[in-house]
């Protein structure tokens, strides 16, 4: 059988499969639009046994970004929520915080004047409620947080504030061997609080910002300590730095919604074989919040002018999903 | 039914699954010593139902130390060889280390002089070896060392120098569900160029000491740098802090040899819950390598003495295993 044959019967056992796929819809929060079918084609070329693009599950290696990709990122990072509302829980026993900015910014509430804060003070900030804690202080304090804290615009909690059309693309990953991994410009043990339950990504496939941490016995209790000193910021460059480090392996499959994904995106897209590089564009002001370029949180400018020539491919939440939330109490 | 008929059914089950097991033996290099019966009885109460001690696969953790508890060590660390090797194979860029200690120790062969050699000395040589290379090319000058570089004594290459015993004791827990990490002060990447072959162990599951990386693109293609800069060295009171930072959970499950991995058995087993530790002790002098405390390379001391209050197991490696290295063209 000659070659063009060959081909032929390939691509129609290739669409054979997506068809029957349709008949058990696994993206079902997501429109019938060109970035779905583009999802769906490249799964099954990297999956089909005969395929010229064919991976081993070995290699099927997913990087998704957290903050404004599986959930929202409005008005601020939902992790600045948290530091706000930890200023405010250790506040007695701080009562300098009252006159010192930015401390006494978060306290009198004055938001603006927070969000013009210097990258020092942000980290001052994020000292004085992540540090001085062991790691199982800091989950509990975190889980303890998520359980009840709610977003101040739809009223819902933070963990309910996921997309419910990614929770359906992580599923779909994993149903086809794919390793899903976060990485994220987030504290990683503040995503690791909720991953698992949330998105089912177990700890170990979290990668993210750290601070440094140390080894103690304490009264013969080994302890790790969370220090008051950065240790590894996972954002832009150092979004490759760390797959490198905690993953070993190139992704073949990238998400992301921000210029913070850039390099993420660049490194996973230039791997020999096949890939796929993704962003999700904020373009829903009515069921979630349109920004991409000139936002202090999230901005898309860079990423959003090339990927094109790159061929990294756009969401559009506003055309491209049926619902932005998963369904519950929303007050938006 | 009373509390008492319950435990009695339940220990008749484990019994009797662990009396099937017999009939296909998990452990075949194993002599049926009080250590074989250990791991296994420990792997059917963690994984049987109803068993008050049953984990959750999610939280079935286990984790390794490389250097002489899955691999020989002697006579010094095989990634040292790597680093005597490949001064060799830059001499020619570098005349000036004829006569630069510890170089030219290593260039003359006078080994004993560069054991000697300061931690600082040591550092040198692992940069001037190990840095300088994009991550890719690094690990293919591993991989082509590996291909060829043999053993002074026995004459194998050093990936035959792996513990068959233990690669059985890894499948055995991979087929229970464990998710299993090698946790070594030995060089991350060095490790990941042959941990997924020898051990099916994915690069994502290898903890290790780390130099500074960065990302860069040169002539549009983007690489990741490896820096002539310490990270993080995976060793004593580090690896429980390695552990943390890449798996995010407590193991169950640890095996190490030396006081090097004093610190990693004492936090899994100070978990709530069912826990396991274990050292290799090299007791084989003839098979392999007979050594404990006063030894420059994996002294096992501190926690040999401490190991039957901490309820450590161990496994005497000339009474408790049939073979030491997997069959092959055994000089030794």
């Amino acid at each position: 059988m000659g070659d063009a044959m060959n081909r032929l019967l390939l691509g129609l056992c290739i669409l054979l499969r997506a068809a029957r796929g349709d008949a058990a819809d696994p993206l079902p929060s997501w429109n019938d639009v060109a970035i779905k079918k583009s999802i769906v084609q490249f799964v099954e070329r990297v999956t089909t046994k005969d395929s010229p693009d064919y991976v081993d599950p070995a290699q099927r290696i997913a990087v998704f970004d957290n903050d404004g990709t599986l959930w929202s990122e409005k008005p601020i990072y939902f992790q600045g929520m948290f530091v706000s509302d930890r200023i405010h829980q250790l506040a007695p026993d701080h009562p300098e915080w009252k006159t010192q900015f930015p401390f006494s910014a978060v306290l009198s509430g004055d938001m603006a004047r927070v969000l013009q804060a210097s990258q020092s003070d942000m980290m001052q900030m994020v000292m004085a409620t992540h540090a001085g804690t062991t790691t199982e202080e800091f989950d509990a304090i975190a889980k303890q947080w998520l359980e009840t804290a709610r977003h101040p615009q739809t009223g819902r909690l933070y963990t309910e504030m996921v997309f419910q059309p990614m929770l359906e693309l992580l599923a779909y990953l994993r149903a086809n061997e794919f390793r899903v991994f976060i990485v994220s410009g987030g504290g990683v043990d503040f995503v690791r609080a909720f991953s698992e339950r949330i998105y089912g990504i177990p700890p170990e496939q979290v990668v993210g910002s750290r601070l440094k941490t140390s080894y103690e016995v304490r009264d013969g209790k080994p302890v790790i300590l969370r220090l008051p000193e950065l240790d590894f910021l996972d954002d832009k460059t150092g979004k490759p730095v760390g797959i490198h480090e905690h993953i070993g392996r190139r992704p073949i499959f990238a998400v992301g919604n921000s210029d913070g994904d850039f390099q993420m995106l660049e490194w996973t897209t230039s791997g020999d074989g096949p890939h796929f590089g993704m962003l999700i564009h904020h373009t829903d002001a009515s069921r979630e919040f349109a920004y991409d370029r000139n936002t202090s949180v999230g901005e898309l400018d860079k990423a959003l002018d090339e990927a094109p020539q790159r061929g990294w491919q756009l969401v559009d939440m506003k055309d491209d999903w049926k619902v932005v939330y998963p369904p519950g109490n929303a007050v938006k």
